[in-house]
């Protein structure tokens, strides 16, 4: 798999390979980084395999692809702990993985997008608090669902890693202390070691670009 | 599956369960739409289907869905035609299916964001042309990438179908045209049969509402 040689957020766990290492963590398989530049992701080199110039990518075998859903989906098809068997809680744990990329996460999406494209923009801070109650009226509804579970569906599954990874995106704007039993959520699928490995693997990345 | 009893795009085949519909068609399922109004939408039945209050949603036996990415998948899973037999070629299909969903729609949405919700903003002149700008990005680099293919990686998939779905979004936008290749791919879907039954089915029901 690709991930970036160098992190914007200094190997915080936000780059979205950290979703990939934790779905080959959470089953037990071992793979190899091959860490790219910024310069280098639109290369052609890079591009053939990912035509949005982004990371991750992942290459097993002859089989090459990109989208972090679609390759924390393939490994969660291929190797057990992350799909429950019985075929409706699997459709539903598929489902909670695409509510997270296509109705969670775009709102977090325009969330960066004011607080980093937008920073010097005119409209930053009237936009920022629309932005964030969109954000909001999300996580609401998504802590209603919750409730008072440990996931969001039965046991821990893909659908959990993938709304998990959306989420800590919002680490540091304060919004999920907003929704206790999210903030709890996060923090549950922070401790486990899966997740810690990974997200010490993908650190131990910047520290090492920092000293380099 | 339900759809909206009055589609803010007077079924213009905007809203989403056109996917849905489409899906079933090509697959040729029939099935049964109930219509839900922007209230009920809102209210505990239809939240305990869909905790987000959006449509489309599905039910299948005790199998209940919503995302209409999730559900589009489901059908392509259980019925022939969406997804390819070869292994490979079926995780590249569900790739650009995830990229379609999480790479291409979010600065799309970002668009409806402007154009609806923003109208009236005193940024809204502004602002405009940087979210034209991101979507020409990735139409740039998904242009490059379908080349003169009729569809992204062989057969029509599944793939095909959530990213037309999507590109469909911008079609009274004028972005489209500026790359004569993704126009073309557009409406070579839009030509398939399946496509112009799920549309007209759309339509229809805004027709009726309409007139009611």
């Amino acid at each position: 798999m690709t991930a970036f040689e160098r992190s914007p957020d200094g190997g915080r766990g936000q780059a979205r390979d950290i979703r990939v290492r934790w779905a080959l963590e959470e089953v037990g398989q071992p793979y190899h980084v091959r860490l790219v530049s910024f310069s280098e992701m639109k290369q052609p080199a890079h591009l053939a395999v990912n035509p949005f110039g982004q990371i991750p990518t992942y290459e097993e075998g002859d089989l090459c692809l990109f989208e972090s859903g679609s390759i924390v989906f393939h490994i969660a098809e291929r190797h057990a702990g992350l799909l429950p068997e019985d075929a409706n809680a699997r459709a539903r744990a598929i489902t909670w993985m695409f509510a997270a990329l296509n109705t969670v996460e775009p709102p977090i999406l325009e969330f960066v997008t004011v607080v980093i494209l937008e920073r010097d923009a005119t409209w930053h801070d009237q936009r920022l608090p629309l932005v964030e109650d969109r954000i909001r009226k999300r996580l609401a509804e998504l802590s209603r669902c919750l409730g008072d579970a440990d996931w969001l569906d039965g046991a821990f599954s893909v659908g959990d890693l993938v709304m998990v990874g959306v989420l800590r995106r919002l680490n540091r704007s304060g919004l999920l202390d907003e929704f206790p039993n999210l903030a709890a959520y996060v923090a549950r699928a922070e401790a486990r070691p899966a997740f810690k490995r990974a997200f010490e693997a993908q650190l131990a990345v910047a520290t090492a670009a920092s000293n380099g």
